[in-house]
């Protein structure tokens, strides 16, 4: 049985003021928790069923997590799902500040990486730019997307979501687990990654892609597999600051017809996954 | 001014059963209203606030639609949207059975107007198959990719749900005004329409395409710009009575790497999305 305080921590992590305050953030459910252990963040503490505390207890122990047996009157409280799970994460917020620094550091591990082991698969460098994503079933599905592509370097506006917010941390279906996620001033960043000639190595500077709606069909362009894919907002597109930063507009064709008018744009996560498998379909045949 | 017993049925169209009964649904906000008022749909009436009324009486009495003035507080209890429009279309469900006789009139007009008209675009049949979507926010979005891409005919199996469900009509943006929705037995239809040679033509039976994890790679398949591409449900994939009426099983490649594991599976609508997206580019390259 839980504290009162507990309880009353545990809850307001729903609010992201708290979580900041916190530096701590919740996952639901056995799949994205099993995720969250196999990752690199540390786990502050489990709550869960007797249950589901006997059947994992083995790793539990092993990799040294706090376990707290959760009533399912409890868990009812805690939760933030509809139908809540037989098991919680409390997880800490690793301290990841976008600099360009990190972001070159990282890249070029990745860089190194692909070159070493997985040349023969693809040797890339793809970052994905979300500028002020806000619905949190986008960005979550967004990382999934990213997670599923291979991308694992996900750059974002101060204005997006909260990455941490229950809703987004669920849509992601685990994949926060695997991908990078960091807020930013994506203007900056932008602006001194695509200058950067060293990361794009021989090709020239790091392209930035931006998906608008004016932009040149996917199918029709060369889409290196080094550069910034940059996704707008859900109803406005591309902020105007960021705008002039893009070097190649991109667009996915659509193919309404005349007679019954067409649909006037398609959801960014939607656009997103167009736009990726586009990227990688690209690179099997380069390579 | 509405009286109760309006305010009452229209709520009860929130309820599938009422749906039935009265054999009509709601759709809300001002682009969903304008984009069924543009399409075969019948309007029984609008609920508008006087502003709403006045900017656009000309078009509401050139189509001859009941209109009612309705009170901010009266929409809040009207509305299935957290934040009310000033307009809502209450629209009559049309009469559509899924017979295989309606399909091949359908699918012959279609492929006739692409004939005579758009030959030089893309001369195609191409049929979306639903078996089992359960969530709204993806049906609405499927019905939103298939017009995005121009395919107009959707078959849904009884299990999806429904199409006229509020939250479905929302995530459409007004593509159910243009997309043909057809919900019947999805195994009998499958079956008479693979086996037909009339709709494909010289290229022999009409495939089935069947989305699988375990399938080959879209990337590099043949995909004929006529066919049935059928998606499954969201955690159980194609069921299994439909399973065997698959001509060829086509999946998305992943690019995750062994580093850190990757994502599982893409979402019902994402995947959709990147298949048809894929079916159209070999189009293109194909004419």
């Amino acid at each position: 049985m839980l504290s009162q305080n507990q309880i009353k921590q545990i809850t307001a992590l729903k609010v992201k003021k708290y979580r900041e305050e916190f530096s701590q953030f919740i996952a639901e459910g056995h799949k994205l928790v099993m995720d969250m252990i196999g990752s690199s963040y540390k786990i502050a503490g489990i709550y869960a069923s007797a249950d589901w505390i006997v059947a994992n207890i083995i790793l539990i122990r092993e990799k040294n997590i706090p376990v707290f047996e959760t009533l399912p009157r409890e868990m009812e409280r805690l939760t933030a799902l509809s139908t809540p799970s037989p098991v919680l994460a409390v997880v800490n917020i690793p301290k990841k500040k976008l600099t360009v620094s990190t972001l070159f550091d990282h890249i070029s591990t990745l860089s190194h990486q692909h070159t070493s082991t997985l040349s023969h698969q693809h040797t890339s460098t793809l970052v994905l730019a979300l500028d002020d994503i806000r619905d949190p079933g986008n960005f979550g599905t967004i990382i999934r997307i990213a997670d599923w592509f291979g991308i694992n370097m996900v750059l974002c506006s101060e204005s997006c979501v909260d990455i941490y917010n229950p809703k987004v941390v669920q849509a992601t279906m685990g994949s926060i687990a695997r991908v990078n996620v960091i807020t930013g001033d994506l203007a900056q960043t932008l602006t001194t990654l695509s200058g950067s000639t060293t990361l794009s190595g021989s090709s020239g500077r790091f392209p930035v892609y931006g998906a608008c709606l004016d932009g040149d069909s996917i199918f029709s362009q060369t889409l290196t597999g080094h550069g910034i894919i940059l996704i707008g907002n859900e109803s406005r597109g591309i902020s105007a600051d960021l705008a002039p930063l893009i070097t190649k507009k991109i667009s996915i064709p659509s193919y309404g017809n005349s007679f019954s008018g067409k649909a006037e744009s398609l959801n960014a996560s939607i656009a997103t996954a167009i736009i990726c498998a586009e990227f990688r379909r690209k690179q099997i045949i380069t390579n």
